[in-house]
């Protein structure tokens, strides 16, 4: 046995610990003014305990919402599908809204951002663990609907994820105007019927 | 006369060495080490000097950003305007991921993305002075393709804009997957024609 049930234990409840401590402390200060230091101090740990598992206060915050998002059974959950495509994307997209409109979340997630805006090698574990599995769940919502005939047969699926998602993550980031669950609504439906006119008089 | 004619000239040329030093700086160390002292020391200015125009590094980062932007007359330029609006579209698309993905653009650009996330005094300035003329360039080809019938009577032409540059900002802010001039093409084409299928058989 290489690690005692006990010490094992108590690196758990540490590990909980500085990664609860992460999400208060960027909530409260902000990403720019977080430190290993003030981790250290809120989850009452030595400085060096961080760095034994994590070499920078991103990464430490990346873990932290990856602790947020484990599931039961680690995996993310499904997105509805109730038949009706357009209604399951307003559902989902509006739940995405407030989400992010929530202060509580909004914060910490600006700091993923800046966090995986400024650190490629963050960025792409950050697309590997996080993300990609979410963006997987969504082409699996989108590919039974291409099933079902409600979509193009020719449609890039990652294109389509990005059509629906991407303007509400980049409207939240650049604060361009304010995130309402209208505007996600009227994305679902000018994603889906396209920009250009339907049922042309030709 | 308020300013001697001299001092307003040393003035402005301060000015300009401190926005390109602001440019250059963060360019090679980043956005988390832009400090206010480098730019000083590039500049080749007193720290003072710079405090006395803006109060953080974020502010003066976008400051030169919108030196970059200034044209001759100071008006962003209109988009082109062939009668074929694909096309036209996927030519500016695919210049604005060229220019994202120009590492002498990336590192600047995905600083001012960092400095208007987190500090939203500063993401109100970038809508009003930055973000906001752009957008109404792009409104303005769109306007003009839906004078021609090309678009969709009743759109939202807020949202019409979110849908063709959203996607490729959002890819490039999160690294999620290689930014490309196909990946360009392709959000072009779906956001026109919409992600359900075109002509179905009924």
């Amino acid at each position: 046995m290489v690690t005692h049930p006990n010490a094992s234990r108590r690196s758990e409840s540490s590990r909980r610990a500085i990664l609860t401590a992460a999400l208060e402390l960027v909530n409260e200060v902000g990403y720019a003014k977080l430190s290993i230091e003030g981790i250290a101090a809120r989850a009452g740990v030595g400085k060096q305990t961080i760095y034994r598992w994590w070499p920078s206060k991103g990464t430490v915050l990346f873990e932290a919402f990856l602790m947020l998002n484990e599931g039961e059974d680690g995996e993310p959950a499904a997105l509805p599908d109730t038949g009706d495509l357009e209604a399951d994307l307003k559902t989902v997209l509006r739940a995405t809204v407030e989400e992010l409109n929530d202060p509580s979340y909004d914060e910490p997630m600006r700091a993923l951002n800046t966090a995986i805006t400024e650190d490629s090698v963050l960025a792409a574990a950050y697309a590997e663990r996080l993300d990609g599995p979410m963006k997987e769940v969504k082409k699996q919502r989108l590919r039974s609907a291409q099933r079902a005939g409600q979509l193009a047969e020719d449609l890039d699926l990652d294109v389509a994820v990005d059509m629906v998602w991407g303007p509400v993550l980049n409207r939240w980031l650049q604060r361009a105007a304010p995130l309402t669950t209208d505007y996600a609504d009227s994305v679902v439906t000018t994603a889906l019927s396209g920009l250009r006119p339907r049922d042309p008089a030709s």
